[in-house]
């Protein structure tokens, strides 16, 4: 049901490049392993961008935004109009990412992957096969060619952007309600409750987690999404489009030999599902953050993703794994720029 | 026994300033709270600066440097040469801190606050009342006049450090051996065995671990020191000429209003005993790492300041402070940058 070019082979890592940089590591001026996970990050890129300097300067951030059908539920704090507000606000410069995006000198492209808005966004590229899901309370949330569309707009994305020649990717998303779709997508993927993984989004009590819960539960019994669901089926019956586009997007970087950052739930849900339509994928996911949101913690334990920073955010907007991304440039700085115990003249530990 | 000056009250938080900012954060274009520690950082930030607008922007890097007579014991895993190799690193610009300092745009001064150096080294301030402290498993570490040379020795690299107008200030340190005097400081202001304290520095195994902690033990049962004794005299008998000038630096900064973001488990112990001596200064803590040295958790907590980032670091120099930097900096960025809800329009939660 989706283009044969999501299954696709990534590239592997270069074995020879990561011992490389093990060894460079231990004979930087530090003692042994004292930069602790920053060396691991280095290593890592240094494999999978097959380089002796490894770089994390050019950084595009994309931003996927969609509405959702289940909003009619009542499971968000906040009016669905703020997805196209929103849109409206990353391109004006006032939204955190925004302000990040210019921090950290990344380009910040938006996409309505499928949000209400009638007429094009100004500042905003439109590439969408519907304005919105379905309600998947009642039906279907998208069509196979839907789904398939919304694939393709992640990878003409990623496209795009390896214009700038990118190092990194930063994906993100906005929609009101994306955290019910994606909180449905981790418990089929996953096999467990609803319970255990819907959070409380922009800012929903307990009541209204309880609620979404109960939707969601109710929905998968409804699609007869089981734990061995195929992941197209899930997508199909639950997903989101911009949700369905990032994944697009991180299998179609990792085919382009380029990391992604990986954000907060939304984005990791996304990026687990890539993982199950294409496994090789899998190493180019790179961590950044632990949000708040309580379902983040399983996806990321089933990704093999250990965050390198837990600051309780829970905005989403790719802002996670922006704000994780100076952690990543320093890890490549230390790694090319310091000197070596021979270079400095300083005496090593003894043998 | 130390100079007047360290007594002196540090000026107080601006509350109207902290609320000012509460207020501002309840604006902003994200869901409530969505920013998570960045909004209190930001928030913290404003009334230690009395500002609008919290600043993270100037921040001069201070490394005071020092050997300790401890390390005849066989403390440490790595040479004494060490300190004084690094103090050239540092100056040189190889070293994990040079390159920080670089990539964050901040100024690096590096002190001899007390290393066996000989002659002053090219690009160092010489700034000691000694070369290296004695063993204080034999005697105290420091004369009451040594140590109130060091305090002045911070206080007169804050005062330089004024002429950039700082935002923030951060020191480091460099001194094989340290950990070892640090824990031994740590375990009498916090009333603890060494044991708890010493963990294993630049790379001891489990025995070196346990033969630092019976040098500890064994020392402040020599000296006399009880939970009780006074930071000056436990500064005085365990100390170290950096760790003493590391002291004098943070009351120095704070009474000028300068917050100091915290480094590691040395750093932090300092800042314990800059508590212990001065309780007004205890506001201008910041938080920035985790340390993976065994300590440091059960010196932030006896701080009250809670860690920023946690990544396995135990490098020392002021490297965990520096790396967790562009998280402050973002936050000011965040909270002074983004459109509120009225200015763009965007739909707020119904109340």
């Amino acid at each position: 049901m989706l283009p044969d070019w999501v299954y696709e082979k990534c590239p592997g890592v270069s074995a020879g490049h990561r011992e490389a940089a093990i060894a460079r590591q231990a004979q930087l001026t530090k003692p042994t392993g004292a930069l602790g996970r920053l060396e691991q990050v280095a290593i890592d890129l240094a494999g999978l961008q097959q380089t002796e300097q490894p770089r994390a300067a050019r950084v595009p951030i994309i931003i996927f935004a969609g509405d959702h059908g289940i909003v009619a539920q009542g499971v968000s704090a906040y009016p669905q109009e703020v997805t196209i507000a929103m849109m409206s606000n990353f391109a004006a410069g006032g939204a955190a990412i925004s302000v990040l995006a210019r921090e950290l000198g990344s380009s910040l492209e938006v996409v309505d992957a499928g949000t209400l808005a009638q007429a094009p966004v100004p500042g905003i590229v439109t590439d969408k096969p519907r304005c919105g899901t379905r309600d998947f309370s009642v039906e279907a949330a998208l069509e196979p060619g839907e789904l398939a569309f919304a694939f393709e707009c992640g990878q003409r994305a990623v496209v795009r952007a390896t214009a700038e020649k990118p190092d990194l990717l930063i994906v993100g998303e906005m929609g009101i309600g994306n955290t019910t779709a994606s909180a449905a997508i981790a418990a089929s993927l996953l096999g467990v409750s609803a319970e255990e993984i819907a959070g409380s989004g922009t800012g929903v009590d307990a009541t209204g987690r309880a609620g979404k819960a109960r939707v969601i539960d109710a929905a998968l019994a409804r699609h007869g999404l089981k734990a061995s669901a195929p992941p197209e089926q899930v997508l199909s019956a639950v997903g989101g489009l911009e949700i369905a586009a990032i994944c697009g997007a991180i299998v179609a970087a990792a085919q382009q030999r380029i990391p992604v950052l990986i954000d907060g739930f939304i984005v990791s849900v996304a990026a687990l599902a890539a993982v199950r339509l294409n496994p090789s994928c899998q190493p180019f996911l790179l961590p950044s953050h632990q949000s708040a949101e309580q379902g983040h913690r399983l996806v990321l334990r089933a990704l093999n993703v250990q965050p390198l920073v837990s600051l309780d955010l829970r905005l989403g907007e790719g802002s996670g794994a922006a704000i994780a991304l100076p952690l990543v440039r320093f890890a490549c700085a230390l790694h090319n720029g310091m000197a070596t115990f021979a270079q400095a003249n300083v005496p090593d530990r003894p043998a």
